[in-house]
């Protein structure tokens, strides 16, 4: 009677990690106060951070697989994805899992699950549109992106998605094509921007505009991702590299619709001088 | 008793803007409202919207100066501004005025108006660090960044301060030099990267970022700005110059730090093949 029933806490899972760095760590902090049974494994050892949270760390992947977890997250790297993937012992799992991506671009995590799993895993592709950074105080109204890829078991695949229509996500369901198509012009194009900023080291001044403090907040942003995951955007999104040039192209018209300025046109003459006293 | 006194209003001023165009008129608006009396002259004919506005407008530059204003606004273009000032009967003026710029660009304003302005007239440059978009909600915490350059008629000069004090704007007194310095690295560059982010035609996306909302945000701020102004920020700050090439070297090292995707390896091989098979 009086507006939206609040959405349900959904069903306990097992969640087992690969890949426990800064997104999956993230990511699993919420997933703990959610009430999730959680697992990791990892190239590098997490065990006593994993420890302190509760989480069952596992260096041997084998045993990993093997601990009944209902739904894999994956949060590799994109560079390394693939590797992680083929390395893996999927012999050892005793029950189909869900397998579930995080990446940034999602048309080779697409190809690369399905070229991989056993066949009788789901899949679902995903991409929160948020980080440490930007989700850090809650992730209401931040878009979720995903696409049902190979989903036969509905029932745990929407106990997931819960996860984050409960923290109050924007559920946007599409394709990884129609993803990786629009990220390019908008997620690529920020992350070059953003790492251009953190090269050239800005920083606020006391005559700060509006717009410069949105670009120092874009520089903070960006220093928390690592060089691996633009790359991986780069790379691995086929729409990435029309955008690099379109964003070059963009900035040398700029270059080129500036007038001379007094000095420019000084060097400009001194060259001629030089060449006309030869 | 109960938190600071509000800023009482200054007395009323008779201010004269030249160039009435959009920030012109963005700024007269606000004296308006705080009870100045108003007169504008520019090189388009603003005679009817300046009658709505209750302004005096002169088509006659002359007639201008002899209004005695206590304040001369210079509200023209960056690149005008010089052509602009020696074009002036100063010999009309009935009595010395204080002249307040608000360029953007602050030594070339300052030696601009030193060289041509009579010897009796007060100078005070200003830049206020905000426009029509980022100023439309009200000028509270918005910097505003001045110099006394030559101000004998003190009580004028404060006069007219006040009227961005009382707006809540952050007032910040430093050189015309300082200023460029940190323009050059904050609002130039943030021009730059709107004009690049405009040319690109950059839109919002079912699943924008918050980093890539702020994006958007900035290039629609940068709409309302001439490219005169960007030219203006370029050509008359002796500092932007080595900022755009720092920009475009960071790019570089940006592009060369990107790993090959598979389809440049391919492009790379074919032309090698191309080469190997003439
Ligand atoms: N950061 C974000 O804001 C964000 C947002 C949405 C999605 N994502 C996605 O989440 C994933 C993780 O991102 P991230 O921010 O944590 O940084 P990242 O640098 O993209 O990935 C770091 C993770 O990849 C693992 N890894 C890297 N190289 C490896 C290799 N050769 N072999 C095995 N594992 C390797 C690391 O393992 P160790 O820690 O064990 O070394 C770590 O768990 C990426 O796919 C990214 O696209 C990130
Ligand atoms: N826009 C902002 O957010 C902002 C913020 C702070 C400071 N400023 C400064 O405010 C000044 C005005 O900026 P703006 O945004 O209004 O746009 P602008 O394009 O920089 O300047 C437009 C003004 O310059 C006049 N003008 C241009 N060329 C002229 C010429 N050849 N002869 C005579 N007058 C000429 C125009 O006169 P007509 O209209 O009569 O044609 C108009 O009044 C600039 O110096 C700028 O740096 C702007």
């Amino acid at each position: 009677m009086s507006g939206p029933a609040p959405v349900s806490s959904s069903a306990s899972l097992k969640i087992g990690i690969v890949g426990f760095g800064t997104f999956g760590q993230f990511l699993a902090l919420a997933m703990i106060k959610q009430g999730h049974s959680l697992r990791a494994t990892s190239r590098t050892d997490y065990s006593q951070l994993c420890a302190d949270l509760g989480i069952t760390f596992f260096s041997d992947v084998a045993a990993f697989l093997g601990a009944e977890n209902d739904v894999i997250l994956l949060c590799t790297s994109i560079l390394s994805l693939s590797q992680v993937l083929k390395s893996m012992p999927f012999h050892s799992l005793k029950k189909p899992a869900l397998f579930v991506d995080v990446l940034s671009v999602k048309e080779h995590a697409r190809d690369t699950l399905l070229q991989v799993l056993p066949e009788d895993s789901d899949v679902l592709c995903t991409h929160p549109m948020f980080g440490p950074e930007s989700g850090k105080d809650g992730w209401r109204d931040l878009n979720f992106m995903y696409e049902r890829v190979r989903v036969r078991d509905e029932k745990t695949c929407s106990s997931f998605l819960k996860i984050f229509e409960i923290e109050g996500c924007r559920m946007l369901e599409m394709s990884c094509t129609e993803h990786d198509e629009l990220a390019a012009k908008s997620q690529f194009i920020t992350h070059a921007i953003g790492r251009i900023l953190s090269d050239m080291d800005i920083k606020s001044t006391p005559i700060d505009t509006k717009s410069f403090e949105a670009l120092v907040q874009l520089r903070k942003n960006m220093e928390c991702d690592s060089f691996d995951l633009f790359s991986g955007l780069y790379i691995h999104n086929r729409f990435a590299k029309q955008e690099l040039k379109n964003l070059e192209f963009a900035f040398e018209k700029l270059k080129h619709k500036l007038p001379k300025r007094n000095d420019e046109e000084q060097e400009v003459n001194q060259e001629c001088m030089v060449k006309n006293s030869r």
